[in-house]
């Protein structure tokens, strides 16, 4: 039991997660991984992407028995009927998660137990550039405000590293940060 | 009935749509928007965010009547249980979503009846980064690359010259291509 209790923490297999690195130290070329999405047309503003195989550690990785389905809509304003989140929407919700998932790691990692990790976020867009009106305002947001609440059987100071940490290291917060060149090919056959 | 088949295009209200481009001409004020999502750990990599209202057009938007819940994880091999696609996935679906609606947009915008859209997303990326294993690969996606499909009434370069403003005015691809400040605070009481 005390092997367990040691092991697994805020839901973590810290044992498994010092191995995988371990071993991916050891084989530097185990870390290349692709992730992928597919994403089709249904009518109006709304589209749906599903989400299940990608490559990694060497191999394709198949052990998603099902696919994950996600729907995307806009609300009436922008001219559509609700039939999911938007997509910038989406986008906060990609930042909120990594980042959460990247505290809880890292935290786990430096054996800190947490309680909750809540998070709100905003973005804030003048339309007219998505919508074409004017050049001058950009298409995406023009910020994005973070504010995490975050509690733990640690210091106020210690937390605080953990999220510093992990805004050093999520693959999102990175991304959405930095940006990411976006190749774009089409056909129309 | 013409009046309606001319006005609706693509499952798009043109009507509408131009009559909202004239109002935010006219008062540019209406085009500041934000969005917003709250997120909370559920244990391990799964975490959930909720979203809700907004603002849009010179006040609260509270028309959707129910809130969109979104579950994020992470596979086997990265420490999780498949409780939602994760979170770089959700980038791309963030991605793919918003060119697609932007290019049906678009494309009801200048007359194109469209037939299909479908899009194959990847990401490519080195875990050593977010993994903390190496600090010179990045933490987020190398490369994205995006494979559009679209067939409509139109010629292949009416459709090519539709997927290309697609991209000069998507929120997304945007903020994905270019990057986003992001402002995070943290509170541990």
């Amino acid at each position: 039991m005390t092997v367990i209790t040691d092991t697994i923490r805020n839901g973590v297999d810290t044992g498994r997660m010092f191995a995988t690195l371990d071993l991916i130290k050891a084989q530097p070329e185990l870390a290349k991984f692709q992730f992928r999405a597919t994403n089709r047309w249904l009518g109006g503003a709304h589209n749906r992407t599903s989400i299940k195989d990608f490559y990694a550690a060497g191999g394709e990785d198949t052990s998603r028995t099902e696919a994950f389905s996600i729907d995307a809509g806009e609300p009436a304003i922008l001219l559509g009927t609700d039939t999911g989140a938007n997509p910038a929407e989406y986008l906060l919700h990609a930042l909120a998660a990594c980042l959460t998932t990247t505290i809880v790691y890292v935290a786990a990692a430096r054996k800190v137990q947490l309680t909750s990790v809540e998070s709100t976020l905003t973005g804030d867009m003048d339309v007219r550039g998505a919508l074409g009106v004017d050049d001058e305002p950009r298409n995406g947001f023009e910020r994005i405000g973070v504010s995490f609440r975050v509690r733990g059987d640690a210091s106020e100071e210690k937390l605080r590293e953990v999220v510093r940490r992990a805004q050093q290291r999520s693959a999102v917060y990175d991304m959405v940060t930095n940006g990411v060149p976006v190749a774009v090919e089409v056909t129309t056959d």
